[in-house]
């Protein structure tokens, strides 16, 4: 075995610092700067693992295959897990939050998928599991999920959000996991739904179709038809592996850029309607309490939305000089268009650059390039869409639907930075 | 709660099949066929769990919260995990393969991506891990994975493939997976390598950068500096969340379409150089020899090349009439622009439709409806990519390459359907 070594380059830590640089990156609008780095040159020694020297985990073989035929994260990530909330009613309104902040990308990791549940996460037999679909149509049908897997297949990459992300009153959240963790985006596998409605034959008086989950809470949704006859999915995979059982295995409703709880999971049935069920999910719970006393229900998309990730809330700058600003934008309506970001407190804003691929209905991610002076400072992101729509302040929310709502909250949320580095919720 | 119920609709499982109806999408090139599903109508019962029936999940509440924070696939997907080779050295050719024949999308979770080892996988504190960058440059620096992480970063979704996927001589795997399972895709995010060397500040005779691992192998490989300075990252993340050790963590090297084992792993050093090293995994291994006895080394990318997932071998149809037939390409060079699809042995070939996104050097799914007529028959896929190359049968290979090459072999692979509906590889 050739072993690369270069005992002559006599290379050491050193703990100056380079200065920091500013560039401008040729052709963009966005400018780049290089950092970090400590000098390799002078000879001392931080430590018996640090090059030149070969570490311990150079001198012996490591672990074997076969251990894991399934994957975990390394030991030193234990931290990153979902962040459960405490003092919820387990039957009820459990949930656990994506740590967003800890998180890179778009994709969001299957074993970090928020979720929410109302009875409790059944464990269900594919094989014994059955979805009916029955009401207005010409023939009732029930298809056994190998039926659902023989049908043409659709992959699309989409965000799924709770609609409670944040409430209003309450936004005392830490983290950006806390505040809107109950967001993440993945890949999904299925068959749209439409051919599957198609087959059952739809009478024209269908105007609804009434979802309902094979959990303890039979989890039931009324989806508008129009909605079902275009980009609806019948989902069993979700980043390339089945679903996992807290997002719906065997089988889930996807509904894109639609409030969560409406992308029914464990999809057991499909009740086609002329009039909307009116379920305790879409009256007691799932509609706003506007300032004239009407409730607003039927609230289904989920508005343009942003969040800046790092630093975020619960992280610490420890160094002044140069910081990428990075976050996330979305919109139920479509794709992300633009995100402005602003580190002076809303008075000026900066058009972020926006990553590839831009999909609709799709987390998109956004980088600044910054320049910390080391003082104070609010810094936030204000995403649009494709319609021209623009993420409100939470004032101008407020402002519009009171403050008795406790879903539908797309307000941009500021992040404090103290002169000590430290991040803090700027609305808390 | 409200349960909605339709004790009025007595629907019930029949045993009668719908017969399968051909349609044509509108607009599209691709013809899709209905199918599946049992009428529901007349009285009889197949089982108490079934519907209209609430079936035992429904009747007690579910698991609760937190017992994962970090969560894993349901109980009855326990089959799918990596397929680890048997009978190689551990500390040598250790290798687990991703089940591509039961995974969709293009997107493969970090539980079951592909894993090649050379000395087992080190486990690496990543506060006490370093990045050397030395020879050639102006300032030799040494890193820390935080210093990486304060850098401009990119996310980009692209394949990663052993160059040994499969060898030319015994291709007698069953399963995609064990043909070509040393294959997986995911979304990477990092510092684009440029930007560190920029920082060191490479000298005019840099034409090689020396990668090594921090592995007990210490697997080196030299990498053109044109490939350093385009789009090479150094990757912290996958799918969202940092590596998971067996893919680098903290830090690896990502090539872009360059064979596996050139995207070191545990990175620690990169020497830049006038001269490649010729190490072990560049001479006696990594490199092919021709019929006339010259070794052909330093074959970098992986050329175009596409599999059928579904149906494959390993797998059953279980009824005549309408299959998709689906699968994935890919192309080192670039994006996919065409896969073609045969179900006649060869002899006629269909365009299949591509899934949208389609990405550069990243996997893309391909779609092909089929009406199986219960006949034998020999079905196979043939990408092509955006420079107009297009994947060749194994005898062409073959012709050119002789077989005592084990690398990068991207030939067609055809399934053979017998008449039971059974599906092998037709070239064992």
């Amino acid at each position: 075995m050739t072993r690369q070594r270069d005992d002559d380059d006599a290379v050491v830590m050193t703990t100056r610092r380079r200065l920091l640089r500013d560039g401008a990156m040729a052709g963009g609008a966005v400018a780049i700067a290089g950092l970090t780095g400590h000098e390799a040159g002078a000879a001392s020694s931080e430590g018996a693992n640090l090059p030149p020297n070969v570490p311990d985990w150079m001198k012996t073989p490591g672990e074997p295959m076969g251990s894991q035929p399934y994957g975990t994260p390394s030991p030193f990530e234990t931290n990153v897990v979902k962040n459960i909330s405490k003092n919820l009613p387990q039957y009820l309104s459990a949930s656990g939050r994506t740590p967003l902040q800890d998180l890179d990308g778009i994709i969001t990791p299957n074993g970090l998928f928020y979720e929410r549940h109302h009875g409790g996460v059944p464990t269900i037999d594919p094989a014994q599991h059955r979805l009916m679909v029955h009401g207005l149509v010409d023939k009732p049908l029930i298809f056994t999920v190998d039926d659902i897997r023989r049908f043409p297949s659709e992959s699309k990459i989409h965000f799924l959000e709770c609609s409670g992300n944040p409430t209003y009153r309450k936004p005392f959240g830490k983290t950006a996991s806390d505040l809107v963790g109950l967001l993440s985006c993945a890949e999904w596998t299925g068959v749209n739904l439409k051919l599957v409605l198609q087959e059952a034959g739809l009478q024209p008086a269908a105007k609804w179709v009434i979802a309902e989950g094979a959990d303890a809470a039979a989890l039931t949704r009324s989806i508008p038809i129009e909605k079902c006859l275009d980009d609806a999915l019948l989902v069993y995979s979700q980043n390339g592996e089945r679903l996992r059982p807290q997002q719906g295995y065997p089988l889930r409703l996807f509904l894109p850029g639609f409030e969560g709880n409406m992308n029914v999971k464990w999809l057991r049935r499909l009740h086609v309607t002329a009039e909307p069920a009116y379920s305790r999910e879409e009256t007691s719970k799932y509609s706003d309490l506007m300032p004239d006393g009407v409730a607003r229900e039927f609230s289904f998309c989920m508005e343009a939305k942003s969040i800046i990730t790092r630093p975020s809330g619960g992280q610490r700058l420890t160094a002044r000089g140069f910081h990428e600003i990075t976050g996330i934008a979305w919109s139920g309506r479509g794709k992300i268009s633009k995100v402005d970001v602003s580190v002076d407190d809303g008075r000026t804003w900066q058009k972020a650059q926006l990553q590839e691929p831009i999909l609709t209905r799709a987390l998109t991610r956004f980088r600044l390039p910054w320049q910390w002076d080391g003082q104070p400072a609010v810094i936030q992101s204000r995403a649009a869409d494709e319609t021209g729509y623009i993420q409100p302040t939470l004032e101008a929310l407020i402002a519009v639907r009171g403050d008795n709502s406790i879903y539908h909250n797309n307000a941009i949320w500021p992040w404090r930075i103290a002169a000590d580095g430290e991040v803090s919720n700027a609305l808390a």
